[in-house]
């Protein structure tokens, strides 16, 4: 079971992040590309702690909002979002080989996430940009009770999927992660624990009302927002290891 | 003799340039990264236009800035400039292998262009960020007097250079475009051809003072903003033919 | 019956619209704000050439999305779209007074108009914004059959509407424009000045299935993108007048 | 003597500041206007945040430079540093009076607050701002041994200055501030509460090499990025009162 984290969210002046505290216990790096987060100089030194860490990289795509740090969905074309997902991860693919670094895989950020999950479309035109890139990457997406549409979508571009699971939040019977809004939406330390426990060694998670869903998951989505976010990486990396 | 034409900028609604009507005259298209203009699907395009006339393309690197269309200058620190202009050659690099095209080289665009020119330094931190790409890319500048150190410049950074004059341009005596508000900076298209002769055949140009200047040429910057530009390019493309 | 016009549409390189030939003809110019087009200084020619003509101005706010010119849905929060268009207003209220103008009203641009129309969250977020501002502005809408209902809203926060037709637009039956893929959605000349006399003589529109319903229209919006469009200015001026 | 104090400098999801617990201690809040911090909806809060504790407010406009933080040159020319200064100052001032305040004064932003010391046309172009501006505003800029030079100056526009001295700048004989880079060029504590006092009851200051010089100042500069500047401020306040 690997941990991903999404990095490389400072702008300019501005920081946000915890980066060179959660780079050492991961093994996965969502950068941002500029588009929400991220400017050229930000993804440089993202992805030189990255290497320090041999962490494996990923591009962290989204649409074009740093006002709304890319957590608002825009209504873009088909092909609006094939080109600006594969500008992105050119820009951070090329930039990542001149410090000797290959780009595994993508995962899109924030609403460009969320729509993905929501909108076949959306996911058809994040599989066309990534089956059109020259070299083969994977596209990580939520792991829900419908992998196995996701997978054969994907295969239809012969793209290899990675899912990941949040190891900090409650699911609800459908597989998806409980409204931020309901009770219970949060797992504490304790809760966090035993579902990480349970995804890792029996491929489920029990939902809010108590049923045991299987879930494929590949990796663990983790936060290095605060030293809370810190403390959880740490403590689930002991659990793992 | 080649000819290279800035083109891709466009962005989302806002049309520049005859594109389509001087790709197919040129050699070598400097294609803008999104920085001053040309958005991820205009850059596509441009691309694809590139490709059907089978035209050389350069990245087109800017300062960050579409309100003053890359021409006003930003006083970036070193390690600024190295990484805005990785960032963006990565992005179009990426974009270009992925419709099967080559990227050739880098022409910095703008107040980037001149400060390159008139700042050793700014060169020196263009040439480091393509010293540092994982491919090698030539350096595109302004055939000046002063090639020959811009040269040894290079070297120690192992970047070939291409140096293009400007057919339209009176030259002064220390070999550099004679300002726009004097008399005389703009060749009428007798004096224009005239130059390009003379570029071709003997490496050199008159300047405004009626010296004759030796300059080390290998491409020729023509303009595609208007009908006119494009009838220029027309008739430098018979003469050379 | 006013005619209306979308004007200020550069923005820094980019030219956009036949803004000097078009204000001599209209009553009204919504002028950009700088989200979706109009950098300060396009924005204060705009108030300057509005000035010149003695036409009345309107704000112009957008979502911010240059990229998309204002065209693409951005999932704001209600309190987002309150501050984004007050921001806005404000921007070309106090530019507008210092060129002696006085802002008469708004007109939401683009995507943020037509989410305007069909949710009344966002309309009530843009009658909020007008009606927490310090001088009363007029908001400019769609005429509809829903015209009514919409008044009531606004009156809640003592706001004025001023609704407008489309000259050139074939309206469906329930009084909305037909969508620009269906046939006929698009009148030619003679049909376009027949809606505009009937507009203006009866206060009524013939639908695409020949229905005959009413619109109460304020003013006619009219463009000025090209040649054609400032013919049917012309046109149209002629036969009001 | 006053305190000011930049704030409003956050942006979308980005912190910036400590603005909750400066604005208790300070008399003038400087508020960016969206163009190098401070989005429409950071900015209405930073108003209202300033309302509550009767804080008079300022515009703290800057080059057009998000991912520079406006601390990066960018070569206007003097219509566009009229134009983007007018447009930053009518947005807050729109946004001010909206929640019942007044804006008092200008303090330009980083760069252009640099730009407009050093150099004389663009102070030019901030006075011609303010002066064709609707309503009378000060303009705050830094206290120096040539402020009767710039009095001179805004005294041709009618604009009334406002002069600021920095608590924690040691001075250098010039009457400039001693170059971050130099050795002393930040005062401690007790060295800050010292130059305060000086400041307070002589109008003087003490030189990085003795030297006792004048300086007219109506506000002292203090910080509130970390909770080190906000305990500064608070030893500023207890030394005044």
């Amino acid at each position: 079971m690997k941990l991903n984290c999404d990095l490389g969210e400072s702008y300019g002046n501005w920081t946000m992040g915890l980066d060179a505290q959660v780079m050492p216990h991961i093994d996965q790096a969502n950068i941002a590309c500029g588009f929400h987060a991220g400017d050229p100089l930000v993804m440089k030194q993202t992805l030189q702690l990255a290497k320090l860490h041999q962490v494996s990289i990923g591009a962290h795509p989204s649409y074009p909002d740093l006002m709304g740090f890319g957590r608002r969905s825009l209504n873009c074309s088909f092909e609006e979002i094939v080109a600006l997902v594969t500008y992105q991860v050119a820009a951070i693919d090329g930039f990542a080989q001149s410090l000797g670094l290959e780009l595994a895989y993508v995962k899109p950020h924030g609403a460009l996430y969320n729509d993905m999950m929501a909108d076949e479309s959306i996911r058809e035109a994040i599989l066309t940009a990534l089956a059109g890139y020259h070299k083969p990457l994977k596209l990580m997406l939520q792991a829900t009770t419908r992998f196995n549409e996701h997978q054969a979508q994907a295969k239809n571009h012969q793209i290899t999927l990675l899912s990941e699971a949040f190891a900090d939040r409650c699911y609800d019977d459908d597989g998806k992660l409980l409204a931020r809004s309901k009770a219970g939406a949060v797992h504490n330390r304790e809760q966090m624990l035993a579902q990480v426990k349970q995804l890792t060694e029996q491929g489920s998670v029990t939902t809010v009302s108590g049923n045991i869903i299987p879930l494929h998951v590949d990796s663990l989505c983790v936060h290095g927002d605060n030293i809370e976010g810190v403390q959880a990486i740490e403590a689930i990396k002991a659990l793992l290891s």
